[in-house]
């Protein structure tokens, strides 16, 4: 039994994601099992902080070098209370995987700014204060070698989701919707990954200004609204649709600005039609590049959805009727595992593979040259 | 056999100094042959962003990101050319040390910021270039134990210097100067270390002003000039002498200010008289501390001085005749190591050890709580 440990800060600031898991193996082996999982907030002095040194304004050299010590401490803090939730002693446990929080991300040079990325919370604290291998910072290695350093999940998913007689999509529906095309019995080279499109970030920009919640619930509002089919099909024509894959999107193209224009423009159409026609237009793109990108040289069983958006049951039958009955839109809890604890899960793995110097970056989705051993370790302190 | 490379690069922003170091056996038992060093200056540009990423105002979050995978950079052609240089290919290197470069070191909490330091130099993309295990950012585990990440050179000064029979001073006189005590036969529990005072810090500040060079080359102008008692007695008489070591000092108490105030109060003294004094001051300074805080409970054989004072032949020889026949004062080449490659060489030991998993800080040192293995493990990224 070897009890492993996965840390995930993610980009919304909400706090430190802690998995507990089982993996039993390693590679196409291995056998991953969650135990348990918590997400512990982080005090609002720290989320400040953190907003400080992603800022380009208001970050220095000296608030991110405190910073990178004050989240080790956090890190070790979440450590400690998954433990003490499931009476282990930190001896019990082989290796911690520790993303940390992304402060930047340059994917591509510009100017005199080369590619590269940067996250923080010490190792050396979290070891210090567990005595046991802590793995962190396992995006360099994949940039070293020419990658973009993102996305990581794509090797867990393969390790989780690989099925000998089923091919898999698993489409994540987080702020940007992006897809993993896992074919039955597949190997490393067989796993491709890109973004879709819009995730939730449309539909939940457009609850903060019509309806001033943070999402659309059970997707309930989009449920009693008619989509438009006239602006349904001004947005599908939109560039991004016709790049072809791999491609990736973030907060430019469907934020703030998109969802200001779409109302303004739209002032004909009621608070629910628009919410209808820009679920509807969430779910079209996502089947549009399952259609176009991935259906034409892969018969595909299962699509698995996870994030945010696979608690939206309108965008979830839009998205079948869209698919047609030739394959199964499920959920990840459909298939017993937990869309909120996924990235935590993905890096408990990935600090396992790194511990037994398996490389486990995805060079058909990150981009890079060649398969490479991800991360750095710290030892115990003291010894083993 | 097993070849070691050390990377360092200083608050001087000189360059990178890398060591090429035979290392045989472990520990206390280890022997360690320099054999080839060099320093690749810094291109003007690299240096500009350097300054930028230690300035509070000029830093912010992209520059840093950036810097670090272009210090990896440039840390892996070091580390190309010195093999290079060595006709020795990279699988013959069974480590890389590398200490990075400084940007931001908080020894003590203050305010809002923890105590913390920041290393950058990217240790993935070194890794990646030369397929070689990399260890750095040797100084966080030691502040995770409670202690300030510095010094870390007392480890390998322990290892390299140690002799059964004779009792050993190691002075460092480089901008400040600083004090390593090795009983003979020392372990580790015996070494301590402090900062005696001034370096060659306010000899070349004088020098900058007065004769617009950057250092006194060999002593030759203090050597023109005749020792002022009075103001001798004056600088001996500040209260960094009184304090109780462990302490350590820096710019701010022997830096410019301090020069405008001595040429402010002492114009009836030639420049020749000033340097003299200036320079009797720094050997006295040291002297004292020998005299004070050492010899009462240590018969000292030798003191061995490094860092570019140990090319003053004038104040070598007003410290020799400080501290009178009861010990010899020679230099570091005198007993065959190199000053200047001192540190490279140190980070290469330091990383040879945690490859092994051995402790390399000494607690009575920095104040770390327990002896701790220091630095992160990047593997090489396509395996061994």
């Amino acid at each position: 039994m070897a009890y492993v440990i996965g840390l995930m800060s993610g980009t919304s600031l909400d706090g430190i994601d802690v998995a507990l898991v089982d993996i039993q193996g390693t590679g196409y082996d291995s056998q991953v099992k969650l135990l348990d999982f918590m997400t512990l907030p982080f005090p609002q002095s720290v989320r400040d902080e953190i907003m400080d040194s992603l800022s380009l304004e208001r970050s220095n050299v000296q608030v991110i070098c405190s910073l990178n010590f004050k989240l080790g401490e956090l890190f070790a803090d979440a450590v400690e209370a998954i433990c003490k939730q499931n009476q282990l002693d930190f001896a019990n446990i082989s290796v911690i995987g520790s993303h940390g929080q992304t402060i930047y991300h340059q994917p591509q040079s510009e100017g005199a700014y080369v590619a590269s990325t940067l996250q923080i919370g010490e190792p050396a604290v979290i070891a210090y204060r567990t005595n046991t291998t802590v793995i962190s910072n396992f995006r360099t290695m994949d940039m070293a070698a020419g990658g973009q350093g993102a996305p990581l999940v794509p090797y867990t998913e393969l390790i989780m989701y690989r099925e000998q007689e089923k091919s898999r999509l698993l489409q994540n529906i987080g702020g940007i919707g992006n897809v993993t095309v896992i074919p039955k019995a597949a190997q490393l080279q067989d796993v491709y990954a890109f973004d879709t499109g819009p995730g939730n970030m449309i539909i939940d920009e457009l609850c903060r200004v019509l309806f001033d919640t943070a999402y659309d619930q059970d997707g309930k509002w989009a449920a009693q609204g008619v989509v438009d089919e006239a602006l349904l099909t001004q947005c599908m024509s939109i560039e991004y649709m016709q790049l072809q894959p791999p491609k990736s999107t973030g907060r430019e193209l469907f934020g703030k600005q998109f969802v200001e224009k779409i109302i303004r423009e739209n002032t004909h159409l009621s608070p629910y039609d628009l919410l209808a026609t820009m679920t509807m237009f969430t779910a079209s793109s996502i089947a549009y590049h399952c259609k176009n990108y991935i259906f034409p040289t892969l018969q595909v069983d299962e699509v698995i959805i996870g994030g945010g958006g696979s608690y939206n049951k309108t965008l979830l039958s839009m998205l079948q009727q869209q698919l047609g009955n030739t394959c199964r839109v499920i959920t990840q809890e459909d298939v017993g595992l937990s869309s909120e604890a996924k990235e935590a899960v993905a890096f408990a793995l990935l600090a396992h593979e790194t511990l037994h110097r398996l490389p486990s970056n995805v060079p058909t989705a990150t981009g890079a040259r060649e398969p490479v051993i991800l991360g750095n370790v710290t030892y115990p302190p003291r010894g083993v």
